[in-house]
């Protein structure tokens, strides 16, 4: 007799805001046993913990789990390996695991290669995820401003890995996003500058968070100390 | 003495499952006196329509508004100018109006052109929207894939517009999400075919509705009849 697995649920959990969690993935995260979310940096929790704090109920279990922000490749796959092996036991004892994610979890999100990772250990495991809001769109209602409309071309970008193509993004977009422009924010000004898309240009740092932040044109801000989860719109045309 | 004015809600309430409207937007709804959406077409209710139908009380009072699915500059701003003129008395009268839409209002959105027809007619309104669920991540999550990982260039686009710009769209992208893919899909796949890319290619119709469609692999589909709310998504790397 086969024994019956537990299901985990990927829950987007939106951008800061609690009440920007979906009905379904509230009532998935309330249903279940166990959740699962990446740790907090220097002991403070996490944001999607934070996100889904005022609905976790206190019999329920909690596992904060490990991801570095680096980029080197071994270091990654070790952490998605001791994540998935922190999850897949309760699984396989037939218990249902919530994963909360910020944002939405099929943009640029750790929970793909987590997930895969656990499938690739136990491919009966079923996933089942539930989207959520993702930042551009968090970003533009609370600028008040749409984020396309008509015939745009919208592009979406992580600024870092980009920034050598800016110009040519530019010139072929009607609508531009960099996520995770905080690193490269200087350099960004400039290729901006050259443009002339400054006064085009907004920067909204953790959208919809208690502490966000808006900067309106940044015709004036060659420099700006900003956090990880900051983005950049462009309206180019 | 001037008189309060009512809040013109823009409340995005998803792709389909009336369970992917956020528990904010849900608060939203039952709390206005007024409901507006957009009206369905040949006297079937639209999808805003049926995606709420659920969650609405029975005193609240509906307005069903027209939008023309037309590219006639024209006509779109005479529907425009109609539907803010059902609305505007109601805001002016001290009563909030919830405008529900479907997929995200930032994102497309007929509201864009809406909120500004008021707006132009009365600056005092105020306008606040509520960000929702789009048609990408909705797909995606049905697919069971990831949207975007890594470093990858998102590029969105209304197909339609830009039929004659995929294959330099294709060069430029790691993922491509064609929306209103319908009535130009015989000459996407050619371009698909070209790239070898039909194999990297998925079509979502009516993304979590009940009469919801996935095609998974294109090859051997160089024609398909969808419907308007069909998009289609390429992993080209």
């Amino acid at each position: 007799m086969s024994k019956k697995l537990g299901i985990l649920y990927g829950i987007s959990v939106g951008t800061g805001d609690p009440e920007l969690i979906t009905v379904k993935g509230l009532r998935l995260l309330q249903k279940v046993s166990i959740v699962a979310f990446p740790a907090g940096i220097n002991n403070k929790p996490g944001i999607a913990q934070q996100i889904i704090a005022p609905w976790l109920k206190v019999e329920q279990i909690t596992l904060s789990l490990s991801f570095p922000y680096v980029q080197d490749e071994q270091e990654l796959q070790q952490a998605w390996l001791k994540a998935a092996m922190e999850i897949l036991p309760h699984l396989q004892q037939g218990q249902d695991v919530a994963f909360a994610c910020e944002g939405d979890i099929s943009f640029y999100s750790t929970f793909t290669y987590l997930a895969q990772t656990i499938l690739d250990y136990d491919p009966q495991i079923k996933i089942e995820t539930v989207p959520g809001i993702c930042s551009p769109m968090a970003a533009t209602s609370v600028l008040g401003i749409p984020l396309t409309k008509g015939s745009d071309r919208l592009v979406i970008v992580p600024a870092l890995y980009h920034i050598e193509h800016l110009d040519q993004i530019f010139k072929n977009a009607d609508v531009v996003v960099l996520l995770k422009v905080s690193s490269v924010y200087d350099q960004v000004w400039q290729i901006l500058q050259q443009f002339q898309l400054l006064q085009r240009s907004w920067v909204v740092e953790r959208a919809t968070q208690r502490d966000q932040k808006i900067y309106n044109d940044l015709s004036d801000r060659p420099q700006l100390q900003l956090s990880y989860f900051s983005l950049l719109i462009v309206k180019v045309s």
